[in-house]
């Protein structure tokens, strides 16, 4: 194999031109002439160069150690993914050292570098919500170390993926809460500027549609959290238009909307059925317990480890990259049960 | 400083010797002879060696890289320890890598020998709850990588640590529940045999001796989750030994006591106090809110970090390993306070 070890550099040197010239003759650069690129092409073929020698090297002196760039680590959801990463790397003889971004693009960016300069065998990423540029990221492929991302991807970036059916988990949320009889479904919506705010709502006006139950705007509400829950209750009974369902973004909003229904004296569920997003450790300890989205974390966790390290044992050419969709369950439980 | 460079084979090879006889001469080992000692002293003046070239090499090749070993990122307050670990490091331009033990000690060892072949700068480590053979850490300490013990400290081993008064903060939350008004409380005891249990029971204890209310062996019972908070109730229910007043080892407990209590009809705090510890993010959705002990770990973090960043920065010698003890706070809310 030490073949491999011909870089760039020699065949800039033999040729006497810039190895910035011969990396972009390889890459087929426009801007560089068809003689130069056939005499690099034809040298890079003696010398049995290889393109991802880079790779390759760093396969042959594992670190036998993934990386894993997460938001926040805080989540329940996240630290399920890690307990399933953990699990499937551990079981391969890899130890995981995880980033936490902390939703900051600037922290993202250095949590990367610190991976690639530890010389790890492969990455996971989430992208924190404030990444729209990434360029780290395809940094992280032109070194040649495996990519998967999980649940928050890089749209446009050709890699490995696994996600979760928002949008049909809250169309199948949203007609359980039409199948138990609630004919005023009202949505505390997520900020409709991120993929999973829209998501979460079009499976809502999915479910809707397709009951043909009309669409009342009065009943979509920005409230992602437990006090805007707790505002948004408050304005809807003063209002008199309280709705007899209510499909949450996520479990601590649809806890804010039940305790402050008890509170004025409604009953959950016989008045208003709730049902939240997400199954964190919430649910099980509400009273009514929370009717919920199960992500299935653990899962995620274990099947996007399993793509990195089929990614790591496999040379990258032999394979392309895949996207794979985890469907999410409805756990039902008391807050969406009429007795 | 290429002195620095000197190693204990050189001094080895030149006096004929193996380098262990070196190290343990320069230790003033008990086995070696003066004659050997005074042979090795003087060659290390003369070249100028350095006791610590391994720090010191490992220091002028900085990684900016700092490791934390944590037992279970899911718990809240672990979390909150990153935070704080994490905005000290970037404050110094320093990124942080997690590694999870997850309660194990073959994972603690394999995340220890991770973070030296990364050469993390430092590490930060909290032991798992299985951990009694401490070689993997002062394995860190011989490398010459700074080490900070937060929160689980490896008794014996002499470093740095930050650690919250157990002791004290169970005292003031049972004295919290006397000052009350509560005649007989209940303790709901964590595992006996972990520290962490001994010192919060021994608080609790404290407590009554100094209010000269006797102990009722049988209100001290092992709890320490939502499912044996709710059978132990139920229990105390049936042997009609319901105390007026319950401290709890974690809020989780405390949540289970308090919603057991509720649905057969006893009213919280009128007829019995709760106090959890720890604070989580669920003593602020319950109804009523709990009490609870704010263990600070963001300021545990914050520490911890600040500790070892002073440990990189100054050469070991320069400095004697510390204990800081940070109290922990009880926030009274309304599961304690009578109307």
């Amino acid at each position: 194999m030490r073949s491999n070890q011909i870089t760039i550099k020699d065949i800039a040197r033999i040729l006497g031109i810039s190895a910035s010239t011969v990396s972009r003759a390889l890459k087929n650069h426009p801007d560089i002439s068809i003689e130069t690129k056939n005499a690099v092409n034809d040298l890079a073929e003696k010398l049995k160069y290889q393109p991802n020698a880079v790779a390759l090297s760093l396969k042959n002196s594992r670190s036998n150690t993934i990386g894993v760039i997460i938001p926040e680590i805080v989540h329940y959801f996240f630290s399920s993914v890690i307990s399933g990463i953990e699990d499937v790397a551990s079981q391969n003889g890899y130890t995981v050292i995880i980033c936490q971004s902390n939703e900051s693009y600037e922290r993202e960016v250095e949590n990367t570098k610190a991976l690639l300069s530890h010389r790890v065998d492969g990455i996971l990423v989430s992208i924190s919500k404030n990444t729209t540029d990434f360029t780290h990221l395809t940094d992280i492929q032109e070194s040649g170390i495996p990519l998967v991302f999980f649940d928050r991807v890089a749209n446009g970036i050709e890699a490995d993926q696994v996600i979760i059916d928002d949008l049909e988990a809250s169309y199948r949320a949203t007609r359980h809460l039409i199948e138990s009889g609630c004919k005023r479904i009202a949505h505390f919506a997520g900020p409709l500027n991120l993929l999973i705010g829209q998501h979460r709502l079009d499976g809502y006006l999915k479910a809707l549609e397709e009951a043909r139950i009309p669409v009342d705007k009065s009943l979509i509400i920005e409230a992602d959290s437990f006090e805007k829950a707790h505002n948004a209750i408050l304005e809807l009974i003063e209002f008199r238009n309280l709705p007899d369902g209510i499909f949450a973004v996520n479990d601590l909003t649809a806890i804010g909307a039940m305790q402050t229904l008890q509170k004025k004296g409604i009953k959950i569920p016989d008045q208003v059925s709730i049902v939240g997003f997400s199954d964190g450790r919430f649910s099980g300890i509400t009273d009514p317990t929370l009717t919920s989205v199960d992500q299935h974390g653990y899962e995620m966790g274990t099947t996007a480890a399993e793509m990195l390290m089929e990614h790591i044992f496999k040379s990258p050419e032999n394979r392309t990259p895949e996207i794979k969709i985890l469907q999410a369950d409805l756990i039902v439980r008391g807050s969406s049960v009429k007795k």
